[in-house]
């Protein structure tokens, strides 16, 4: 019985983990359940799975949990998260958005339980601080991410394993087939409307602009010890193949499935094992595989995103906390998703780079955040 | 320094292995040579690898051979290649054709010494008697064809791995895109137009018929104790994916890379290590792949090989042997390419099922060859 610290459980990525505790009853308990805002489902949620320990870090929503399951201790407010992971759990799940999922991964580390990671902030913005702690500390980070859960595949579950490049697949977004000169008037909703993938809108919108793609790059260069220049990424409209490892002899390994995030999920959690999940056989039958390298001027946050790894130290965290309000703004339809790469870029010219430590990382996410909205102030809106 | 007794140093695979050692003269020492018939280059192999012990087994070929180094001993005839496996090798490397290859391959297991395994005939005919007797005695049947090389390794090299399905790629053949039609008049040149893979004659003719596919499934069955119905064969005409394998999750663990046979072979010496190989490096960019199912119509010989799989006891050898006969009438131009499929067929209604042996084998070898003889002077030549 493996005994699961749940963090985001309310986001797409909690509620498939849910989706693998109910497949597997026998395999799974989750200990510890903790959600930000949905309150109402997170009510559901835990009287459905009657965790030790529940947390909900929005204390405005408080009143919305209508009952408590006998046995649930619950929390609330800014430290919810680190009561979530102070518990008797094996692994802590963290599916949490935003830098408090790096605080949850560091408080982690430090009880030495194995994190499943699904926040990009902990490696986007705190992998120079989280990796060398996991080592010491003996703790593994396991994958979530489809391309790195891919990568992990390829490596045999060896993280160490000797490799010559890494392989990154990307879809191209929602938005790939639509002509270059004609991006500057996309909405919102068309930027959602992803092909293959069903995800939070956030990280669609990532896509589209490939922002996502700078990120798992990064988060690709700590989880695998890999240096920028042995990272290609390839554009792959099907998402068949969900990542690839070259090696040495020129062998080069993929692995493929249906796009979903089950497999990726439930993977973090039982391998080297793998148990059936149904319905999620990929008839390869008729099946066209398309390999193309990225169009720069199609995605030009690409290249900042790279330009941020190249410039290292906070640059990467600056990036990842501009981004996060910049796509807030193209959402709520104030800026245009051509905007996107210029808010980026002009982010990177005003953060200066001091010394990571976690209190620099947290102070360089909220000044990124304040800086966008100041250009914005100064840009106006549309 | 691992030693090799490389089986079949002529052929196609056998000077692969040679440049493998020249590649890694540090790492691999020829111990012992065996050839057939091409003694001309064997002269040559012999003179510049210097083996402990050089047999070949022609021995109307024998006076060719120029000259034998100091420090070799020299075997000819019908037991060369038994003289060859029993050395101090640490692996056999039986790259010969057809039914002295499992003869060999027998020795070597009575030996205690691993073999990497190129020959067909050892799993096709003789799988039953081999397999059994290898595990016994705890010695290693390493693949170095292609597409089983790619399954050990997307098994990462344990044979005894648990998966749901194996998929096999099939390029489909020099005569792939003739009109169905057509394929009565194709020649033997045209069959022999492989558009990926530069292989021997009989093997390039088997490719082109599939036959060589049906004999990949038994050999699959055999090498990674699959049934048949978790065998599928994927028509991929690119032969980048040299074939998958499918687990219980739905993840397809694939290997993809240029199409050659000196990543097999250098990987059946060096694996679970993988050395590099210069200019070797597949480019992914730009890349199409495509799946489909064998179309039935096109490549009718891959159902009288199944036929013969379920049939099992010795329909597998005699359709093997058969074949060797078959395909060499086709490449003397004495029969249709049409007519291959009709003559296996007839073969397998003409042989009884005896009992399984090492002696019975040799016999229904024998006899599969003879009834291919009687077949053409009852039908005439073309």
């Amino acid at each position: 019985m493996i005994k699961i610290a749940l963090l985001g459980s309310t986001g797409s990525i909690g509620r498939q983990v849910l989706s693998v505790v109910r497949r597997y009853p026998d395999k799974f308990k989750i200990i510890t359940m903790a959600a930000g805002s949905n309150a109402v489902l997170f009510s559901e949620q835990i009287n459905e799975f009657k965790p030790k320990i529940a947390c909900l870090t929005n204390p405005e929503k408080v009143s919305q949990i209508k009952e408590i399951p006998l046995g649930t201790q619950f929390y609330y407010g800014e430290n919810a998260l680190l009561h979530a992971v102070d518990s008797e759990a094996d692994i802590v799940f963290d599916a949490v958005m935003g830098y408090a999922g790096l605080k949850a991964v560091k408080y982690a580390i430090e009880l030495k339980k194995n994190v499943a990671l699904a926040n990009k902030e902990t490696l986007v913005a705190g992998g120079s601080l989280i990796m060398p702690m996991a080592k010491e500390a003996g703790v593994n980070i396991i994958p979530v991410d489809s391309e790195h859960s891919a990568i992990f595949q390829c490596l045999n579950f060896n993280a160490n394993k000797q490799f010559k490049n890494i392989l990154i697949t990307a879809s191209g977004g929602a938005l790939r087939n639509v002509p270059i000169e004609e991006l500057e008037k996309v909405s919102a909703n068309d930027a959602l409307m992803h092909p293959n993938w069903n995800m939070g809108k956030k990280i669609t919108i990532d896509c589209a602009t490939m922002v996502n793609k700078g990120f798992e790059v990064i988060e690709a260069m700590w989880l695998f010890n890999a240096k920028r220049e042995n990272i290609k990424v390839v554009v792959h409209p099907e998402s068949i193949v969900h990542s690839l490892v070259e090696f040495d002899d020129g062998a080069i390994m993929a692995q493929m499935g249906v796009p979903s995030m089950e497999l990726p999920i439930q993977l973090a959690l039982t391998y080297p094992e793998r148990l059936p999940i149904e319905n999620h056989a990929l008839n390869l039958y008729g099946k066209t595989l398309n390999f193309s390298e990225i169009d720069k001027n199609r995605y030009p946050c690409f290249d900042v995103v790279d330009r941020a790894i190249k410039l290292g130290g906070v640059y990467p965290c600056a990036i990842s906390a501009a981004d996060e309000r910049i796509v807030e703004l193209f959402l709520q339809g104030k800026i245009k998703y051509t905007e996107i790469a210029i808010y980026l870029e002009k982010v990177l010219e005003k953060i200066e780079n001091i010394s990571v430590t976690f209190d620099s990382l947290e102070y360089v996410d909220r000044l990124s955040r304040i800086i966008v909205d100041e250009i914005y102030k100064i840009r106006g809106s549309l």
